[in-house]
């Protein structure tokens, strides 16, 4: 039985590595992959998955209106017969109604699904994308990362002239933030040291 | 550092019994629990969690109303020093509210807290309880169980009459259904084999 | 595809009583499984598991030429058409080639094995059971248990008149020894506090 | 409380590469950590950890006599005040004593040690550093990889001229055989498609 995963973290654990490293693994046994990552995520070339450490691989870009059940029925069945494994990148950024395409994927073709994505914003509210992959995931798994005083990091601070700051958008474009990865003590206490 | 974990599960897990060896393990050992579960349970006398193989414990009921961290801070906290874990049955009705009081109660106190709950409904949402306790716990882990045909179950279907209906209230109290366990292929098609 | 599971534990974590969990969840839904734990288990009656929580359930004891390859051919494959899963209490005593056929049971009939042991002895040595589950099995699970200081408990001490002993036999049948659970550092230092 | 990590896979999963995030997640932090790998990878230059897809960093390599615990107290403790995290590659190659000291370093400096390495050899058993670190690692973690079947690969099959060979050292040098990552079935059945 092929399953729907959700590897969640937050900001730098290295998702993208560990998305790009699986892709490897398959490719290394001449089975294909499909990659997917959000158009949103503007800090690479359009159309790629990069890690900070520099390696990246080709993706697909989706939005909110993408129809992955659709894309994946017409562009990539009825052309090659066997996609072994379809990941996706920035999955915070599905929508609900993206993840129930990805479900039926697994379900209906047998074919696994793997997310990357932050579980929450720097509110502390679940993303939309992550709300159902936390539902609906057949395996829910953790990419751990650590705070800048050693402890687990679950909690996703915004900085803006490093400060932290816990009004706004969930999602912002081209502004002057930046986001760290916090301990829940340190989030609560808004407490970052970088 | 304490934690706060989430234990989910599908219907007939056996929650309620982990939660009980969990109470055990730490009384073998001298230590104080208190065990919280939902005043909604009726299956068992008001105050007790029990589990089908017949156990049971006492435990302390809760409402929408409760509030765990004033209850902590006066009932256990100044009376008793040092209370070494709080277990909760039936997590998936606490409320937004309660979920941020149980993480407080964790992050200033240093007591671990370990929340049983059922993930989705039975039209496949998240519950209030569960929803936030998969945006905060510093653990989730999965309590496993099967579908009739021996796969993993993640659903929990609502029967009436023996058939599974997908029309209703998430809570519905005093009616003639009940639930069942399946695996997302055979919830998808509703099909139930009880 | 079928799995071989290793849920280990220190002492006293529970793991009778989440085998006879597993058997129930399985019985629920009409499925049948078979039990079987040590010969040298003489806390209990022959031929039963029981939790220190009194609930128990029948069980075949294994001894160290118990071939359960064969009797899963002969006895039970031939005879009844569907054994849903095999369950394994104090796997521990296993030795090298009971965990093969285990493993091969998998393998060619594809019918899930849990076996449920201790880690290490009272000397910090593995088991044989335990190496080789360990070495082949496709998920190893731990079942969490805690030291009387609150910490999580991962070695077994033997005590003697209320002392930690570190010399003798790792089987030990008939004495006035006893068993605790213990995190790292107590263990280390040798500290018990029952 | 810091732990003792042992994180196993069968070959190719990208342990290196998995590690070499968690040291870049750390030196981002302002934390340094030391990085230890086998003098009998020869794979890549000596006193480095490097992963298949280019990225590489410094590592300190160990040979049979490398004592870890001397190591810590005179090189790294009393020079450095605070070293975060030790890493060690092909942590298989460990010797018991060796786990031991990690051990200790963990138990009496509270830092953490994280061991990357195989489970089993060629022969399904277990290397001498993986068993003595599924005996005492405070946690047992799987990086996942895939057969060419499609299955979790779980076994490591040597291949001399493209055949799967079950005889030989555990360790060999300088020979022309190469290893492929294989799930039970096709380790049982020596069936390998490379």
């Amino acid at each position: 039985m092929s399953k729907l995963f959700f590897r969640y973290s937050a900001m730098g654990a290295g998702k993208s590595l560990d998305l790009i490293k699986v892709a490897y693994n398959y490719e290394e046994r001449g089975m294909k992959v499909v990659l997917f990552n959000s158009s949103l995520d503007t800090r690479y070339a359009t159309g790629a998955i990069a890690s900070r450490t520099g390696i990246e691989k080709k993706a697909i870009p989706f939005t909110n209106t993408t129809d992955f059940l659709e894309l994946y029925k017409t562009d990539f069945h009825e052309k090659y017969i066997s996609i072994s494994c379809i990941l996706v990148d920035e999955a915070q950024f599905l929508n609900k109604l993206q993840v129930e395409q990805l479900r039926k994927i697994v379900n209906l073709y047998q074919v696994p699904v793997i997310c990357y994505g932050l579980r929450t914003d720097f509110k502390a509210n679940l993303f939309e994308g992550s709300m159902w992959l936390l539902a609906w995931a057949d395996n829910i798994e953790e990419l751990k990362t650590i705070c800048w005083c050693g402890r687990k990091a679950t909690m996703n601070a915004r900085l803006i002239n490093g400060e932290v700051v816990k009004e706004g958008e969930q999602i912002q474009i081209g502004g002057n933030e930046s986001y760290v990865a916090l301990c829940q003590r340190h989030f609560s206490e808004g407490k970052c040291r970088t």
